[in-house]
Order: structure tokens, then sequence, then C-alpha cells
């Protein structure tokens, strides 16, 4: 990891700079699978599972059986542990309830929002070398939590044509209706526009690789919202001199192990602690199964010293990180001064994995620096705030004359009439 | 307008489809112009404001003197009605402030969430045919009680050099920081990337023609967030047979004066109403100065009767429009069975005009079907949600266990590692 000591500001846009990924344009590859799974359904959906899949299935519904089976594949220690982390999501994500206020702007005019889930959503969950079955809970939870009619979950099968037994089981313990079998491009595609077996959604979340998320984009150029843009996961480490650096290493190195596009940053006050945590990050790295992905990102990481806690905070916002964690002594009053970041852990006992499973929060969060106008995943990603108002013959009398000028001065006379006719002006 | 009775359920999708645009590919010519502005800033900026909006400008940006100027050359009866909108715009997004509350999801471990205003936006105001003032009303309102820290306006300047009195009295009444004359493509382009005068922005605002909703979607997919999708604008009017007819026909006809690509709809459980209301928008339209692009955009409205309520409603979530306004004896119980609107409209006194401009509720709301998943611009739209957790030793002890089990299961040693350095576990 590269040590950077006390940078000038000026500097400061360059040291937190994010590795530029060379992304190839996909959009030719991924219009021209998108248009075969609107246009043949299943049938195109099968044919790229068996292509890119390397399976042949001849359908993508997973049924009650495979998922019971499932279960009784699974250890008892992991089922528990599931249901754990599920029920505390369940918990932060139930506080997150919107409770509308009726407002009387003017006497006679009352408005008001409430909550309406979206009526049909769709989970995309990533196989590979991971089975990313903690993702399953946190976007089956809330859905199920927000009330969506119906939530699908698409998720690519092994070469064994089986789904994960972890990731059906999360599925079952989250509320989810209907799994498929289904990756990638196609499956994104499977979701926006319905096939005979998969249904159409509204909205559609989860990570995915450079093709699921140029998938993603593409739909929601068309109609179907999507919940972020997608980058490679990164971690900042925020810490004074009380930070223990065994733990730092093993957060900075957590993050590292995700892929070898993960960035992990340690912003700290003390020079003695970044070069502590230099060493550490050194002596523990060759622990790690996936010691060769992490070595990889770790040259895009860096510990960088900076003057004092104000300085520490000011570069923490410049870098919009997804995981924020503040190992301090006074972790609230550094907390206070963050104002760009996804998920923010305070001191020295809430490691970024325990957000990533089990303490409640969500994990999907905005990456590559969207946190600066992007929200993670919540309750309200599954639900829309739609706007009701009603209006007395007092009301509209209040309010009238108003609206008939504005609309004037718009140049729309219709809509002043609609006021004027209402109110028995004669002018009309 | 066309008069349909009785619809087969299995016809609806039909019924309510929206009339489907030739959308020329404008990606190229838009993507030329964005790359100049990123490149060469103020100075392409200023040559296509000369190029498209046919002015000269030295500088874009607006200074005080034009603003006070404005404020002298607009009547009191408009300032007054802009001001008395701007306090109930205000009131009601007041009302949406979000408090946060902390969950202690296991004895240890608290999680919460606090919106943090988003630090720079941009909002976009059209110039055009109408000055469209409430929009800056609708946009920098809720931006100021966000607490965003600067708030940027580009719109338009006429021929004459000169941005409308309104507009620049709208935006002092709502507190807007900057205020420049640029318009379209290059407006986006400016606040997407700034210039040496347009400060660079987190999030832009604000409706616009095709080429500035192709200027959006070309900036969001490179890490600029926006406010909504945009398409033609819509309403619904849900009747029964206590509805005015000559209310209802001045409702279809204020959206149908908006474009020539608006849409209106009368869905009624009343024959006799929906022939009157038919004979009365014939009656009415002559009467309105843009009677031309009413009658074009009533070519594609529609009056349609069904069998009861419950037809009635199920046909509107299917549409799911920007605008729906309930004319009915009880329209509460209507209300209740909304599921995709944008913005609802109760009783015989509350007409699309008065949420258009100064009931308080916001009007940049979902078009096109969007609302089946969007909500319209409110005050969320203008902070994020970040998620804070806070975990004692005891905390990461009750859930550290599920934590290290799940993260094994998923294949990421590290992330376990995080957990059992912090438990004191001899196996690290």
């Amino acid at each position: 990891m590269e040590l950077i000591t006390y940078p000038n500001p000026s500097q400061w846009a360059e040291v937190v700079k994010r590795p530029v990924k060379n992304q190839a344009d996909l959009t030719e590859t991924v219009c021209d699978i998108l248009r075969h799974i609107r246009e043949e359904g299943d049938r195109a959906l099968l044919a790229y599972e068996e292509r890119f899949d390397k399976v042949k299935l001849t359908t993508p519904v997973v049924n009650q059986e495979e998922v019971d089976e499932a279960e009784g594949l699974l250890g008892d220690e992991l089922k528990a542990a599931i249901r754990l982390a599920a029920k505390n999501i369940a918990s932060f994500h139930e506080a997150q309830r919107f409770e509308g206020k009726k407002v009387e702007t003017q006497p006679g005019v009352t408005c008001w929002q409430k909550a309406v889930p979206i009526e049909q959503v769709g989970l995309y969950v990533p196989g590979g070398t991971a089975p990313l079955f903690s993702t399953v809970l946190m976007l089956a939870i809330p859905a199920r939590i927000a009330g969506c009619r119906r939530v699908v979950l698409c998720t690519p099968p092994g070469r064994d044509g089986k789904v994960h037994p972890a990731t059906l089981y999360a599925a079952r313990v989250a509320g989810v209706d209907s799994i498929f079998k289904a990756g990638g491009v196609q499956a994104i595609g499977a979701m926006a526009y319905g096939t005979e077996s998969i249904p159409h959604v509204y909205k559609i979340f989860g990570p995915g690789n450079q093709y699921v998320t140029a998938a993603k984009q593409q739909v929601s150029l068309h109609g179907v919202a999507i919940d972020l843009p997608a980058g490679p996961s990164e971690v900042e480490v925020l810490a004074d001199d009380s930070a223990n650096p065994v733990f730092v290493a093993a957060d900075l190195l957590s993050q590292a192990e995700h892929g070898t596009d993960s960035q992990a940053l340690l912003i700290t006050t003390s020079f003695a602690l970044a070069e502590q945590v230099k060493e550490e990050v050194e002596r523990q790295l060759p622990l790690l199964p996936r010691r060769d992905i992490a070595a990889c990102s770790l040259e895009n990481s860096k510990l960088i010293v900076v003057r004092d806690a104000q300085q520490a905070l000011a570069l923490t916002n410049e870098y919009a990180p997804e995981h924020l964690i503040i190992e301090a002594r006074e972790p609230h009053a550094l907390a206070e001064g963050v104002i760009n970041a996804g998920s923010v852990f305070l001191g020295h006992y809430a490691p970024e994995s325990a957000g990533d499973y089990a303490s409640g929060t969500n994990h999907t969060l905005p990456t590559n620096g969207y946190a600066k106008a992007y929200s993670g995943v919540c309750l309200d990603s599954f639900v829309r705030k739609i706007t009701f108002q009603e209006l007395t013959s007092v009301g509209l009398q209040n309010i009238g004359p108003a609206i008939e000028c504005m609309a004037r001065a718009e140049g729309l006379d219709g809509h002043r009439r609609a006021v004027s006719l209402r109110l028995g002006r004669a002018d009309v």
C-alpha cells in the first residue's frame, strides 16, 4: 500500500482518485441479448443459459422441491446465522416505515404523502466465485416489508443446473415469491420485459458484473427503474492514534479481497498508525485464501496521513466512500462531520463485515463517489411516495386567484379556466 | 375525443396505451455537445447559446442588478401570487423532513439513518413558449429546505439576452444561489462537468425537450444523478355521475394545452357523464388561446366508460397516470385503491392546476407510466439517507458468530477475520 503523508489540499482530488477502469463498450452485445429476450422469451433465455452458464435447462423455474432439498443440505449453524441476520435486517428496515403527515397549507387545502409499495420488483443475485446469499436477504427483506406484491429473484445456476442451497434458503427465509435460474444480461432482460416463465417487473435491484450493469443501464433508459449505478466496492477507515492497527489492517483487507478493482483507504491523523497498519497488512495478507485478489486491489489502495481531524473529514467527504469505518476515540463527533458516505461504522468494534451481513443495515450502497448524490438501498427504494391533495370550495377560493394569476403569466389559460369555472367567475 | 364504452379487460392495455413517439436517436448530437462543454467550458457554452438561442452573450452569469430589475418589472399581483405559492410549497415540503429512529437490532448493535442534503444541485428550467417560473419554485424550495449548500439554476435567455423577470423573481423568492443563462444540452453539460462560470453539481433536476432529456440520460450514465426520466405530461380524471362535466372538460383541456403530445383520459362509471364531457370539451376548446395544441393532444385522448368503480380503479392502476383527479361522491374511498399515480387530486374543487402552482405539492412527477416505479420530486429527492451503526464489544459478540459463519460460507475469509480478530479468537 502506498503511504502518502500530509498531502496539500490542492493534491487531494488526485490522492483520492479511484482507479480508472478501461471499460469496454458493451452496449451492442448487451442490446442484442436484450432484444432476443424481448422477442423470444424463454427460448432465448434458455439458449443464453446454455451458452454463458454452460447448462442445459428445460425451464428456468426453481420449484419448491429444490428449495426443500436446499434446506436439507444446509448446516444448522449457517441456517441459524441466516435467520439471525434476517431478523436484524427486518428490525432495521421495519423502523423505516414512512408515516406521512397531513398538512393544511391554507384553510381548506390539505396535502399529504402516502408510501405505496412498488407492485412488482426483481432481484438479481450473481453466482460466480462466491454465492452471495447475503444479498438475497438485503434485497428481499425490505421488499417484503414494503409490501411489494410480487418479489422475483433471478440467479445463475451452477453447471449442475442447481442454485446454491444457501441462496435458496435465504430466499425462502426472506419471502421471495418466485426464483428463476437465469444469469447475466438475459436475466435482466427477462425481468424487464417478462418471458413465458418470468414476470416482468417495474424495478430491478442487485449487483453484477459489467454486463449486468450495462444491461441495467439500458433497461433503465426505457422505463424500468433500477436501484443504483454500480461500481467497484470500496472502504475508507478514518482513524486516530487510538485505533488498533490489527483491526484496521483486517478491515482494509476484508475490502481488498472483494475483487481486483476494489479500493481500501486509510485516512489518519497518526503517522505511527499508518506505518503500523502498513506492516500489519503485509503480515495478514498471506493468511487470506483470496490473497491474490487482495494483493491486486492493494495496489489501488492508500494510507494517507493528514494534519488534523478537520482535514481528515474534508478529505473523506471529497472521497465519498461507500463504507466508512471511524476507528477513533470520539467517533460520534467525527460522524457528525460526514457529508458524503454510503454507510458509516462507528468505533473499534464495528467492522464493515457487520453491515455486510448481520447488523441490520443494508449492504447495497453507492460506490464510485455516487454517495455524493445517491442513498443506499433502504425501505424507500421499494415504495413510491404518492402525493394527495383535497380542496374544499373555500380552499380553492383561498388559492384560486394566485393560481389564475400564475397560469395567465405562464400563458396557460386552460389551467386558469379550470379554476375560474369552479369559482363561478363571469369571464369564462 | 374518442369515446370507448365498457372495454373488455383483455383490451385494457390497448385502451390506455400512450401515443408512441417516433423518437429520433439524438445520442450522437447530444454527446458531441456534452464533450465540447466538458473540454472547452464557457467558450463552448457561449458558442452554443449563440447557435441555438440566437443570442450573443459575454458571460452566462445573471447578476444581482438583473434580478433587481426583474423585481421592478413584475406586477404586484403576480409577485404576491408567487409568494403565496412559495409559502404553501414550503409548508408542505417542510413537513417531509426525515426523522430517523435509532434501532438496537441486538443488544450492543445500534443502527440508524440520517438525512444529509446533497451538497450541490442544479435546476434546469426551459424557456420556450411559456416562462415556467412555477418550476423554479417546485425545485428550488425543497432544495433550500433540504439544506443543499449550493443551488444552481440554468435557463435559456430570450433573444434580448435576458431571462424572463418572473423566473428571476421566483428564483430570488425560492433562494437560488446562482442563475445562469444557458439552455438545452449545453446547460445540462455545464452543470454536469462545470465550466469557468458554472459550478458542477451532483444531481440535476428539471423538465426539458427531447434534447435536454437525452442529455440528462447521458450524464446519468456517468455518475451525475437526475430527478426522473421525462415523458409527455398527462392527466386522468376518474369520475362518477356526481361529477360536473364543465369542470371535467376544463381539467382535460388544461392538460391538453400543455403540448401536442400530452394525453388526457376520462375514466368513468357514467355513460351520461362521458357524453356530456365530450360535448363540453368541444364547446370549451375554441375558447382556449392554445386551442391548436389542445386539439392535437385531444386526438391522443379518450373517454372511457367502465362497469363499476372497481374496474375504474383497476384501469387507473394499469395506466398509472402522472396526475389523477378523482371527481366523485366518495373520493377518499377511491383514493384508497390507487396504487399507481404521481399525484392525486380529491373532490370537485381540486383541479390539477392547484397542484401545478400553489397548493403546496410538487408538480415534478413521473409521466409515461413511470409512476409504477418512481415517486415525484419531494424533499427526499434532495437528500441522501446515510446509514450509521455502532457496535459495542458485547454487540459484536452477539452477532459476530453469525457474521463469521456467513462470511465463511460466501468464501470471504477476510470478512470473517475482521470479526474474529476483534473477538480475540485463537484461530487467526
